[in-house]
């Protein structure tokens, strides 16, 4: 008979949980032995636990199916739990696996003592269990299993003792069968196509799982049959998009820009999303985003399957034999003359093969992003739903191990790089092909705006000393090569472009550091046109507007 | 009037409190913005939260006193939580301040809300709060330092929203008053002056703060008036050591030997420490190590003040006028030879200067420090309280800005180094006087041990493969070097030395990767002459138990 850590393993992969992002310790040494028996499950290293946990959100992003982590006792939850929120926003379904002390172990409080459940609850208000028996363990699993996975998707933490782990007697468990799908009931369905046919103004927010091919299919149907306007949420968890797919507009970060992109809109339908609000609290300004005069509906709640909810509303609508708008095929030109984030972007549009990943933390450098990439081949874009920085390394790597036939773009900004930088080092033991392009501008660029929105204009020097990164400067090329990825930096267009034409021939991982001059570093005079081509369907006039907005 | 923020920062100054090590984000930026109008406080920038905790650990270990720390919200908390928790466990004040969404803003549950109370509880058992109005948030503040203060010190964490922060009427408040040190009652003086006096053989288990030099000092007279044997806890969070001071062992990390180290004691008497327990649990093994046969005593729990009970029971004893033991200057001789982590050890003693600080998280590689720097001048050894690696940069980050003017070495196992790399950075930025030195062994040493410890001894090829981190090897010099920070590899013990001396010579940062084989990558026959050379006061004839024990 195995003992826990080989059932559990066993289990894990019959409910088809194949890879394992861990940074384990010694409590987890025999979960470690038990990956021998079991040639189904690759196990992935990681350096840091922030790592293990973003990759894996970034690989059931890709591969629609939870990983698992493995992490070390209360700490490493603590060193994973920033990503481990970001999968908790997106939605994301992960099987997070902690180790702990054996239970007659706890009483002793060793020096790796803690209170392990009270930090997972923040991750994983759903489901914290700590096993409690060898016997229990792959119930136990299962159980976790069935909640990461079900609607919406969730961080399951299952705690492990390790007396659990090595005990004899494990039994494996099947997997539990997968709940109905739920759909909208009739009075909602009637209620919104009332609104749609009443000759307001109606957008639909899609976020969730309501961006992925036929959800955006079937809404572009809607949107095409009774002119309902298409938004994406903020942050997507993960969007399908580029030539040959219904165009979708984003809603901007900045609340200003999201409040003018909602203004004439009447009615807004939620369809696995949530209703608009800032990112963040600024003195004297809304943090609720949805216009007064706007009626808010819920097709989907993250509980409802939003394609299903949106084939309800097409035959409600008659719209099923509509034709929905396709992006037309559109790559930006070649990009020429002085290196800067907004070429970054252009380049990547120009050059990115059909079916790349791009996963976007790149911050202000990015804000170009959307619309360079727009009619590029078909591709899928990841973004930080959590907000909690140090995401885009780990998820490109989760992505990478997910999809290998595909090329992975991550973008990232100079300021949110180093939160997890140890990812580069798993990227190169795996091979992963994974481009990872650096804006380097020497700044928490955003920062510097930030400092300015919640009003605190008058700072000094000792205050912008802590937003500017420039004392040192990090090589980040030369960081890359310390850590076995092939890293060059770049400083003209030119070289961006050879060097991203190389990456794109060469397998395995590269990193790319674009030296750029501050995104926003510039007058409002400046910012504001430049926000304005970031949004180019942004009904027009709206520049005075905005300039109320942005500046008052 | 000043604003939440800038009462708060006068608050903290008045409070003696001058460092606050930052990561901030978009919800400090009031905090940020008030650092111009105090040019008492210090803002120290990392790129990493853990860091910046652990930097506030270190700090307050050498300057006796707290720091702050500025963290972003949850996510930012669950980056410092593990450097945090080795605070926690040393005993060691920490003022935690984490940023918050403004008040208001919660509801709205945007991308960063999680439940930032439910995190901290894990690491400030004993004081969270999050202030609810900029008129009780300086209260709020002094309250907080207290609980950090007071014996035992801990990590206070004050959660400060957004709206706290920028809200207008703020009132600065003075620091609470010191509260009174406590000491040992009569009948537990009595009792342990019997147990002392009754002829049966007596140790002192010294921990905390009865590891500085008045404590030790009167605990070595005890120790000299009456045959008493010292023992330092395991991992101390500072340990005054050194030629002219009183020796004294640690006890071991392994079970096995800290169990040997013990065995000859009917009486173990408890100083500022707790009964020592083994790290982990292993199969079969005792988890507790007192002898069944030892009683234990308690002269001074961590609530009250070790000198003060050492002096009560010095004085019980008449052995005030007792000469103590005090280690001889003798340093090692300048290691020749074949480079490995016993003569990177013997090198450090062989070198350092007087009032030296070294940081330990050398893992196997330093088993043999202690040895080899017994005799060393004076210095002073910080260690790794909580078990949490990623402690020894950023903590040695924090002595160096607490300790300016006394050099700092920084040991470091390349098993740990990656989880707060990140602190190079800091290191070149305020150009601190730190020499990291990186065993680079190319593995997670201790864990091969661990997983022969734990009975996982069938462990195949993918198995060790998750406690091999050769592929890549990482290049630690160039690492260093990108961050700006001076880094050398080293293959032999000739330029080790070279490196030593030229980075004992220049002031700054420097990083000195040494090429080691992997320590305990032998036999066991070889193994044990080389674990008892770590202790060598352990009473001999041993071997035959000791074996007995390792390889049962």
């Amino acid at each position: 008979m195995p003992n826990g850590a080989q059932a559990l393993m066993k289990t894990l992969v019959d409910a088809g949980i194949e890879v394992c992002f861990s940074n384990p310790g010694t409590s987890e040494m025999h979960f470690v032995a038990a990956l021998d028996n079991e040639p189904k499950m690759r196990a992935v290293l990681a350096l840091f636990e922030g790592v293990a946990t973003g990759a894996a959100d970034g690989y059931a992003r890709m591969a629609d199916k939870p990983a698992a982590t493995l992490l070390h006792l209360g700490s490493g939850l603590g060193n994973g739990l920033a990503n481990l929120h970001n999968a908790r926003k997106g939605k994301v379904p992960v099987v997070n696996i902690v180790g702990d002390h054996a239970t007659y172990h706890v009483q002793y409080n060793a020096q790796l003592q803690s209170d392990i459940e009270t930090v997972a609850r923040n991750v994983s208000p759903g489901f914290v269990r700590t096993s409690q028996s060898t016997e229990q363990l792959c119930q136990d699993a299962v159980e976790a299993i069935a909640a990461a996975k079900g609607l919406p998707g969730q961080v399951a933490t299952l705690i492990l003792p390790a007396d659990v782990s090595w005990g004899e007697g494990g039994k494996p468990c099947a997997p539990l069968p997968e709940p109905k799908l739920l759909g909208a009931d009739d009075a909602t369905l009637k209620t919104i196509a009332e609104a749609i046919r009443s000759g307001q103004k109606t957008a639909f927010l899609l976020g969730g799982r309501a961006l992925r091919e036929p959800s955006l299919m079937a809404a572009a149907r809607i949107a095409a049959h009774n002119g309902v306007k298409l938004f994406a949420e903020t942050f997507p968890t993960r969007m399908e998009r580029g030539a040959g797919l219904p165009p979708v507009e984003r809603l901007a970060y900045l609340a200003e820009l999201a409040t003018l992109q909602l203004a004439e809109y009447d009615n807004l339908v939620l369809v696995d999303s949530k209703a608009p609000v800032s990112f963040f609290a600024y003195p004297g300004k809304d943090s609720y985003l949805v216009p007064e005069h706007c009626t808010l509906h819920t097709l989907a709640t993250p509980e409802q399957d939003a394609l299903t909810t949106l084939n309800q509303l097409t035959e409600t609508l008659g719209a099923g034999s509509a034709q929905p708008e396709l992006q037309a095929p559109a790559r930006p030109g070649r990009p020429r003359g002085k290196l800067t984030a907004e070429k970054v972007c252009k380049a990547l549009g120009h050059i990115m093969p059909e079916n790349s990943i791009v996963v976007d933390e790149a911050m202000t450098s990015g804000l170009m992003l959307n619309v360079m990439t727009a009619g590029a081949p078909r591709h899928d874009m990841l973004t930080l739903t959590g907000g909690a920085i140090g995401q885009g390394l780990p998820s490109a790597t989760g992505a990478a191990i997910a999809s290998p036939e595909r090329p992975v773009y991550a973008l990232i900004g100079d300021g949110t790089v180093m939160y997890t930088i140890q990812a580069l080092w798993t990227m190169a033991r795996e091979q992963l092909n994974v481009t990872t392009i650096i804006f380097n501008n020497a700044s928490y660029s955003i920062l510097n705006m930030e400092l300015e929105r919640v009003g605190a204009e008058e700072a000094g020097e000792k205050a912008k000393s802590q937003l500017d990164i420039s004392g040192p400067v990090t090589h980040y090329a030369q960081l890359a090569q310390s850590m076995g990825v092939h890293g060059i930096r770049v400083h003209t267009t030119e070289e961006l472009l050879k060097a991203m034409e190389y990456a794109r021939d060469t397998p395995g991982p590269h990193l790319i550091e674009a030296i750029v001059p501050e995104s926003l570093n510039g007058a409002k005079r400046k910012v504001l046109p430049w926000l304005l081509r970031s949004l180019p369907n942004l009904p027009r006039p709206v520049t005075k507007a905005l300039k109320k907005k942005i500046a008052p």
